[in-house]
């Protein structure tokens, strides 16, 4: 293992060449960060929880017709992904008011938006991701309009889809982020949802008690990170292999 | 209560006059039916179960922007509801083959589709509910070709909100049934999800065992119909108010 090559490293995970042409070994780090990396912890089994979610939520993607990267988890903090050609934008749905929506309108957190919006960032750390208009994406060529309007169709379906999955176990969905990825398949391109759905990639609310269960409690400070992102699996009836079932395992590396 | 006046009596439910314009009460009976009502049965709590779930889905594609009849529950077996002007159709959403589909085409049941497949039977008991072409729906004028459009995107909707809702609580939906009504609105006029959504009208299997938890418990003579339906809500976190949250909470009527 530790002599694979690494292809990227990102600020929570690693890429790693597969063992197949077309594949990645994609590895989940337990460092995270936030406001564009200015601040920055070690958040003990974060890793192996984001690892199990989002094979959890591809899996789910993949059952009904979501085209994702997944292939399988290969253990605790790894799994194998179909390599992609990566948009370079982070796709954002929101539902309700929250972060830097909230701030940059002046709305209250918490509002309800009228309608699912979604909005796109150009993925440039140095930049510090800026919020692009489509319109700009379209003329730097980052992605064409028949892209766009896939894209917008895929995310309004994770949306549907991922708010059910949260709505079931008690949580809104507020909002959340996915990249997405060009594969080509003989002479067909297809986009399909790549990269990770986590507490890292969410906003998740307790809808009886409005307590935040998503990567806010690192960034504001508000507790745990890995108690939060651990009652989320255990809602979900997914729980890290080889712990036990409780609401606070130790997380094996 | 008594001297209400009653619309309609259904197989399972009974429609009221509401207190306002526009209203109607839904009511909730615990009679099972199966097969066009040739099976029959009374079973104590279905009532009140569906009354239960039927709020709790509909609320939630209230609150992700796909419009329902629901209004409120009144009690524990009561709704208010819009009146709608119903579509007579049964618009089926199938993800896996089962029932009269895995008949009608010799397929096994659990055969996954090869994406959501939708029909539409012809609401007439008499009949026996035949399946439509949407050719005859459109010749037949029961709903335009535009109504029909709209029908199956509302439906791929609920599906994919759905099949989120089911996962989340390690449950395959595998079909369901749902009815669509017209809403006058001025001079617009919206289509909206009417009827229930409810493991009467719902295929769901556990995704670990296969065990059924929805109304072929009745049709096919698997156990206690109420046990199933309770499992359901029991996962769900909707529990009948008033009973204690068990897995077998004694139903008050």
């Amino acid at each position: 293992m530790a002599r694979r090559k690494k292809i990227y490293e990102g600020k929570a995970k690693i890429l790693y060449e597969g063992p197949e042409p077309g594949t990645l070994v994609q590895y989940f780090k337990d460092d995270a960060t936030a406001f564009n990396a200015e601040k920055k912890a070690t958040v003990d089994g974060k890793g192996v929880l984001n690892n199990r979610l989002s094979e959890f939520f591809m899996t789910g993607l993949n059952m009904i017709g979501v085209p994702t990267h997944f292939i399988r988890r290969i253990n605790m903090r790894e799994q194998l992904i179909r390599s992609v050609e990566i948009i370079p934008l982070e796709v954002i749905v929101r539902n309700v008011a929250a972060g830097s929506m909230a701030k940059r309108l002046g709305l209250e957190e918490g509002t309800q938006l009228p309608r699912p919006i979604i909005e796109f960032s150009y993925k440039d750390d140095a930049l510090g991701d800026p919020l692009v208009p489509e319109e700009y994406i379209i003329a730097f060529g980052w992605a064409s309009q028949q892209d766009m309007d896939d894209i917008v169709a895929l995310a309004l379906r994770v949306n549907d889809y991922l708010s059910g999955v949260m709505y079931g176990v008690g949580i809104r969905l507020v909002d959340f982020k996915i990249e997405i990825g060009r594969v080509y398949e003989g002479d067909f391109m297809r986009l399909i949802v790549a990269d990770e759905i986590s507490p890292d990639s969410c906003r998740l609310w307790d809808i009886a008690t409005g307590q935040k269960l998503d990567k806010d409690v690192f960034r504001r400070d508000l507790g745990s990170l890995t108690d939060a992102y651990t009652e989320v699996a255990r809602r979900l009836g997914v729980m890290p292999a080889n712990t036990p079932n409780t609401s606070k395992p130790t997380l094996i590396n």
